[in-house]
C-alpha cells in the first residue's frame, strides 16, 4: 500500500444555467494513495502540474441531454486539459517520471484509467505549461483551423475574434507567417496593445468600444475579409458575413459570446454566404490529432527562433482555479489562462 | 432596312418591396426591325422561344444598392434565361438559324449586344425548352451543387427542400443515381406525389402540413442528414441544422422562403455547425460553367435512356409571363416554370 496523502480537488456543486460563478464550484480535500489500486491494470497515477482553462469546460458544467459531450458529475472533480507527471504506471507504454498532456482531473493527483488518450511531452526545452496552450489543444486548434480549414493564400485578409486568447494569438501569428494581412479584436485596451505590439497583428480593435461591428470591420477591411477565424459567434459573425469577399472562408472554432446566453443570438444574413460564395466550416480539434507531429515540426522551431510569441496568464495554485475559469468568460485573462498546481 | 414588326415586352412598372404582384409588370407592344442596327458590331438579333421563371429574377426587381447584381431598369423589359433562335448576326461565331440559350429579354425579339455569354444548343433531339431547365442553368445548379459541393457517398442520406422545383427534382434524381437515400419536401399533395411516384424520391412530405419541421425531419431521418441541398433557407435550414450527422454538408443554393420577407428569419443554432463539423457552402452556378460539357455528357444519356424524369409547367404566350413569375413565389407551379413565347 502506498502512502495516503491529501488531494485537493475542484468539484462541481450544481449544474450551471448561464453564467458560471465561483460558487458553482468548491474546493475539497480528499485522500489518495500514490499507487495504482489493484484491479486498475493499464491505468496511470499522475501528479497534475498545469491545468488549462478552456471555454468548452462551461458546456460540461451544464445539464446536457443528448449532447455531444457528457455533463460533469456533481460533487466530483471537474476535468479538462492538463500537463501531468506520472508517479505510478501499470501501462506498458507509460513510465514513472514521464510527462504527459491531455485530459486529467482538476485535482492535485489523478488516477487515469485510460492513458491512451494522452500525449507524451515530446520536447522538454520549452515550458511545460505550453502543453496546455501553444503546444497542446489550443495550438492544434489554431493550426488545424487556420491551415486546414481556411486554406490561406499570401496577401489575403484575415480577421480573428477573441484574438488575444490562447487560440487567437496563434492564428494571427500563423497568418503573418503565411503572408496575410491580419486584424484581431479583443475586449480591452491592454489586449489590443498586445495584439499590435507583441503578436504582430497589422491592426487590432477593442470590440467593446465599437457601437457598430459592421462599421468597424469596414474600417479595417475596406475591400472585405477573405478569412474569418471565428471564436465568438453571434453578432460579430453576423457583421463579418456582411463584409466577406468572394470565395471567403469562415472557420467556426467556438462561440464564446453565446455560451452564457439563455438564448443564442440569431444570424439574419446567411444569404451572404450564397452571394459571396462563402465556405463556412465547423471543426473539432480532436478529429485532427493525427496532424500533431506535423504541427510540432512547424511550431517548435518558430518558438525557439522567437518568430512566434506566446502569452500566458498564470494563476497560482489549485485554489485559484475556480476564479481563473470564471474570468475566462468575462475576458479577464490576458493570454492563455493556465492554473499552476505544481511546478514539478 | 429590315421590316419593322411589333415586339411584345414585359416591362417593370416599379421596384418591388416584398412580394411581386402581376401589377408590378405591364405588357407593352414596342416595334423592332429584324436586322442588326448599324453600329452594333458583334451583336445578334434573336427570336425568343422559351423564357425561364427563376427565383433570382425577384432580386433584380428590387431596388438594390451595392448589391451583387444590378436592379432592372424601370419601364424596360426585364430579362432572364431563355432559349432563342438567331434571326440575324454580326458576330462571327453565331449564325442565323442557330439556337442559343442564356440571358435574353422578356420580349418576343431581342437584340443581344454581347452574345459571348450565350451557349449554343448542342443537342436538338431533346425539347428546346429543356435548356431553360434540366439542360440549362437549373440543371447545372443541381449538378454543381450536389456533386461538387455535397461530395455524396453511396448510402448517405440526402434532404432536398423545394424538391419539385426545377433544381430540386434533379438533385433528388442525381442523389438516387449516386446511391443515396433521398427525401424531399414540397408545398402540396400533388407535388409530394410527384416526388415519390415520378422522381423516385424515397420519401417526401408537404412542409405546409408540418407544425414542427424538426419533428418531420426526425421522422424521415432518424439517424440524421448527411447532405442538405438548401433551396429555401430560414426556419427549414434551422431545423436541418438540428438534424445533421457528423461531417454533414449543406449546399446553400437559394433562400426562396426569405426573398419576400421584410426581414429575413434568424438562424439561432449555428453552434450545431461546430458540434456536427458541418461544411456549409454557398455557390453561384455561374462560377462553374466550365463544367457544362462534363455535365451534358452525364445528363443527356440519362434523359435519353429515361433514367431521369423532368417535369415542366408550361405557360402559353408572353402574356402569361407575369402571372407565371408571380406563381413561382407562391409555389403554384408544378415542376420547372417555363413561358413559351414561340415554338420555333
Amino acid at each position: 500500500m502506498g502512502e495516503e496523502i491529501s488531494n485537493k480537488q475542484v468539484v462541481l456543486n450544481n449544474y450551471v444555467e448561464t453564467y458560471v460563478k465561483k460558487s458553482d464550484m468548491s474546493l475539497r480535500t480528499s485522500k489518495i494513495q500514490l499507487k495504482i489500486p489493484s484491479g486498475c491494470d493499464g491505468a496511470i497515477l499522475v501528479k497534475n502540474l498545469y491545468l488549462s482553462c478552456d471555454p468548452f469546460i462551461l458546456s460540461r458544467m451544464k445539464k446536457l441531454e443528448g449532447h455531444y459531450i457528457a455533463s460533469f458529475t456533481l460533487d466530483s472533480p471537474i476535468s479538462g486539459f492538463g500537463v501531468s507527471k506520472i508517479l505510478d504506471s501499470s501501462h506498458p507504454n507509460f513510465k514513472t517520471g514521464e510527462l504527459v498532456w491531455g485530459f486529467t482531473g482538476w485535482e492535485e493527483y489523478s488516477l487515469i484509467k485510460d492513458p491512451n488518450i494522452l500525449f507524451k511531452v515530446p520536447d522538454k526545452d520549452l515550458p511545460f505549461s505550453y502543453y496546455t496552450g501553444i503546444l497542446g489543444m489550443p495550438g492544434m486548434t489554431a493550426y488545424v483551423g487556420f491551415f486546414e480549414f481556411c486554406s490561406p493564400k499570401k496577401g489575403e485578409t484575415v480577421y480573428v475574434s477573441a484574438a488575444s486568447g490562447a487560440v487567437g494569438q496563434l492564428v494571427g501569428q500563423f497568418a503573418k507567417t503565411a503572408g496575410c494581412y491580419v486584424v484581431g479584436s479583443a475586449g480591452s485596451k491592454e489586449k489590443v496593445d498586445l495584439l499590435k505590439n507583441k503578436f504582430g497583428f497589422d491592426e487590432a480593435f477593442n470590440y467593446k468600444e465599437e457601437q457598430d461591428y459592421n462599421a468597424a470591420l469596414k474600417r479595417y477591411f475596406p475591400d472585405g475579409i477573405d478569412i474569418y477565424f471565428d471564436n465568438v459567434g453571434g453578432k460579430m459573425l453576423e457583421a463579418v458575413l456582411n463584409n466577406m469577399r468572394l470565395n471567403a472562408r469562415v472557420a467556426l472554432c467556438g462561440m464564446i459570446s453565446q455560451y452564457s446566453l439563455e438564448q443564442p443570438e440569431g444570424i439574419y444574413n446567411l444569404l451572404n454566404v450564397i452571394i459571396k460564395r462563402v465556405r463556412m466550416e465547423g471543426f473539432f480539434t480532436s478529429d485532427h490529432y493525427h496532424l500533431y507531429p506535423k504541427f510540432m515540426e512547424m511550431v517548435v522551431p518558430l518558438i525557439k527562433e522567437e518568430k512566434i510569441t506566446y502569452v500566458e496568464d498564470i494563476a497560482e495554485g489549485i485554489e485559484s482555479a475556480p476564479g481563473a475559469l470564471v474570468g475566462l468568460f468575462s475576458g479577464r485573462n490576458v493570454g492563455k489562462q493556465v492554473v499552476v498546481v505544481a511546478r514539478e
